[in-house]
Order: C-alpha cells, then sequence, then structure tokens
C-alpha cells in the first residue's frame, strides 16, 4: 500500500508529486504521458512565474524532463472509481487493476463540456463512464457514444466490437474511427431520456434530414478526459461541479484532498501547482 | 489611484503582479530589487513545477528577466503601513511617500525571527519599526537596534546619527557597520520592560562579563526585512502571525487580499506563487 495515490498529471498532480518525492512518501501518480492536454494545447502561458512566455509544449517537456529527473513515472492508466475504506482507499481503474493508498489526492482537472440533462439522474441505469467497465452489458444493442476528446477514440473501437449499433457524438473534429455499425452524430443532444432505464436520446427541434428528433439507445456512455469527481468518489462533497476544500485542500472525506481546477476557479497552472503543493504538504501531515 | 497595490516582491507578489499585468490591470509593486532575501538564498529547490534542481541565484535571475519583458517595474520602497479608507487603500512608505489604490495584496511574507516579549505591548511607546519615520524622535537619547539582516544597516546608520548611543544586536553574521557610538551586543534579549514606555531591555540571566542583565534604554527599532501584517495594516485579522485568508484569499477587509508565506504553512515557493495568482484574480473580479 502506498502513502498517497494522485489522480491526474496536470500541474497540480505534478506539483504534489514532486513534494512528495521530495518528502520521501512514496506513491503513484495516475494520468497520461502527455501529462495534459490542456497544458499540451496552450499557446503561450504568460503569467506563470519563473517560466517566462513559455508555449504549453515547452512546459510540458520541462515538466516531463523534471518528473524524469525525480525518478517519478506515470501510471498510464484511467481511474475509474476511489472508495473511502476505513483506513484506506480503494482505487480502481478502467483497466480493470485495483490500488490501494493511504491518502488521495484529487487533481483530475475539470471538464469544460458541460453535463447532458439527465446525465446524472441515469448514472448506473443506462449512463456509464467506462468503455472497459460496463461495455459488456450492451453486447448486440445499440448505444451513444458522448465523446469530448480524440484520445478516447480507442474507447469508442472497443465498445463498438461489442454493441451492434453506435451513435457516436464527437466534441472534437477530425473523427478518425471508421466502423460500419458507428454512425456519426454532428448535433449536441438535448437530453437523455427514459422512465426506469435510458431509452432515448433526445435532440432539440427541429429534426433535421439526417438527425432525427430522439434516437433509441439502450445506453450511452460519457467518454470524458475528466470524470466529475463526485462520481469518481462517492460521498465526495461538491458545490456546482467542483469539489469543496478548506485552506489545507482537504475534502469532507477523511485522508483525500484535492488540488487544482476541480477545487474551483481561476483555472490557472500557477493555482493548480500551488495547491498541488499544499496538498501534498496536507498528506505529510496526515501521514505522521 | 492604481488599481492595486502588492506588497511584497517574493513568489505570491511577482505572480499577482504576472497576473494582474495579464488582466491589464494597473499596479504599483512594492519590494527589492533583488526580489528576495528568501529565494536568493535558497541552495536547490527542488519541487517547483518547471524548473526542475534551480538555485535561488538562477530563479531570481529568471524572474527579474521576466519582470523586465512584462515590464512590471518594482518600487523600492519599504511600505510603514496600510490605512483602509472608505472605498480605498492609502500607503504609507518608510520613504515618507503617500500612495493610493482601490486594493491591496499584501505579500510580505513571514518572520522567522519571533516577537520579543514587550513588542506589541510598547508598541508607539518606544517600539518601532521605521527608522525614518521615527528616528527623529530618539535625537541624543539611547536606543537599541534589533536587526535580522545585513541589508538593513543603512538603517541603523541613519539611527545611529541621530541617536547619542545604539545599541546593535544583530541576527546575521559580519556586522558591516563601524561607529564610535554603535555597540554591538551579540546576545538575545529577554523582553522590552518598562512602565509607560519602553525604560530597558531585559537579558536572560546570568549577566555575562560585557554585557549586563539589563540595558537602560529610550526606545527600541525592530528592524526586519518582513514586517507583521497585523502591525503593517490597522484592523487586519492575523490568527498566530498568520492573516486570516478564506479560499478567494480574501482578508477581512473588503479589497485587501493576501497571499504566501504571510498567509500561512506550508512556507513554500509553489504556494506562494498559488496564492499570488488567486489574489490576483480575486481583485480583477472584485474590481468590476
Amino acid at each position: 500500500m502506498v502513502d498517497c495515490i494522485i489522480v491526474g498529471s496536470g500541474l497540480a498532480g505534478i506539483s504534489a508529486a514532486l513534494t512528495l518525492k521530495a518528502n520521501g512518501k512514496s506513491f503513484l501518480l495516475f494520468g497520461s504521458p502527455n501529462l495534459s492536454e490542456k497544458i499540451e494545447k496552450a499557446e503561450l502561458i504568460r503569467n506563470y512565474p519563473g517560466l517566462a512566455d513559455v508555449s504549453g509544449k515547452d512546459f510540458v517537456k520541462a515538466l516531463q524532463a523534471q518528473l524524469t529527473a525525480a525518478e517519478i513515472g506515470i501510471k498510464n492508466e484511467k481511474v475509474a472509481g476511489v472508495y473511502a475504506m476505513k483506513e484506506k482507499f480503494t482505487v480502481m481503474t478502467q483497466e480493470q487493476n485495483v490500488y490501494e493508498s493511504k491518502t488521495v489526492i484529487l487533481a483530475c482537472g475539470v471538464e469544460s463540456v458541460k453535463q447532458l440533462d439527465g446525465e446524472e439522474a441515469f448514472l448506473g441505469r443506462g449512463v456509464s463512464y467506462c468503455a472497459t467497465c460496463d461495455g459488456f452489458l450492451y453486447k448486440g444493442k445499440t448505444i451513444a457514444v458522448f465523446c469530448t476528446s480524440k484520445r478516447l477514440e480507442h474507447e469508442i473501437g472497443y465498445l463498438a466490437d461489442i454493441a451492434a449499433k453506435v451513435y457516436l457524438i464527437p466534441m472534437y473534429k477530425d473523427v478518425e474511427i471508421s466502423r460500419e455499425n458507428v454512425e456519426i452524430i454532428r448535433k449536441m443532444p438535448k437530453k437523455i431520456d427514459g422512465v426506469k432505464r435510458v431509452e432515448r436520446l433526445v435532440f432539440a427541434a427541429p429534426p433535421t434530414e439526417n438527425i432525427p428528433a430522439e434516437l433509441p439507445i439502450d445506453g450511452i456512455f460519457m467518454l470524458r478526459e475528466c470524470v466529475s469527481p463526485a462520481i469518481l468518489v462517492g460521498g465526495l462533497q461538491t458545490e456546482n461541479g467542483h469539489v469543496v476544500v478548506d485552506r489545507n485542500m482537504s475534502t469532507n472525506l477523511k485522508g483525500c484532498y484535492a488540488a487544482g481546477d476541480c477545487t474551483g476557479r481561476p483555472y490557472q497552472y500557477t493555482k493548480a501547482a500551488g495547491e498541488g503543493n499544499i496538498a501534498a504538504h496536507a498528506v505529510s501531515e496526515f501521514l505522521k
């Protein structure tokens, strides 16, 4: 069991990792080898102290080199759920692995694409966030996949192998996936609807030539870079989609901390780095 | 009147300045051309995201270059007092200048040397923090000067020109000042004592050959790099020497924010930078 599991490899997660390392703590840093799509895509960062007018790409390179020098590896798995047990945390990944830690730092960012109407209401009743976890439930069925990033296309492929029909609603350009049973819908759904379970995806009127007012579906997968913290961690207190923390970055769950965009505005690299630092110190204090 | 006055040129103050600049706000940044003695003296900083294993000196150079590129100048004056008026702030410096602003960000750091017993009790009654403000009160008198940094020695010279006798208690090595009326005392005082006003400086027993148990004085100057925020700003809420702030870095005074070490532990560069960023965003919101 490690001292800490850090969920997310943006500035907050990296900052927490560097400080935990300096404090001699054991930890796992879950994220992407590219660290953060948000940083990577930044054209020019003007207000990060110490790095004048740095491009997102150069910033990522500098951070990657720093992590390598500090011998910090990134666990390239997607966290599917964090469970607060009595004296520890169990973390499950979409890759179906299970990890344990004494503390958790949530640094999972914030999703810029809003929740769909009905998304929360039908969670676990036709709405899923994890292709590998729940895909098997839809063998031979009709599903929709709402996807915010090209980096998640492999999950669509996985689902297309299982389901009979996939309606793909991509929030990005240059869709690369090409399967006979995948139909691309370039229209934002209005809501997810049904009675006990998801039954249909409703689009705003008027229906166009290719897209009807509604599509009958058995389930919908919401594939996002950042899963909402409230969905990731059961019992976590949030407010307007942000994790509620105190000045110490403590959440309402003992041993669980949060840092960066997921705790609220300003969505800034410097703020995220600062909060990661504070959270790591709080973890070190907690472990005493 | 500027939008904001930033007190302190450490990481918190610099971060706030860079962000206010990016937000198009007008401001004055009070501090030292060397930015921060704390950063300057750091041997190696291991956990600042983006700058791997940077020395304090290189960090200062990078920050100075970044400020120059952003056309941010540093006002090399020492803030002696911040006064919250009805809809503005008046800031007085030890150089006897007066400035006005709509908001204030306190980023004045934290003094590592503890307060002396009696220091707060006799403030304004023989205890002073500002040589140029109060020096003239001690013409021909006997004073003590408690000084934490060599960078403040010019103030001792100023006082030695006025007072008849100066007992200098330096908290640093290599005292350079050499005056006939300046006597160096290498012993930590126990307390500042008197009835209505300061009358004597008391040392812990037993008295040594050169230093008696107490020294009669008419006043004492506490020369520190960082003045306690509570002393700097009348009415400011503090707790254990730290400014009380919320997650927005707001203090109890409307329009007055604080960031960095002065708000509490961890005393870390990354944390200070993050808080400066948040404070600058809060100022921009407030000005709307």
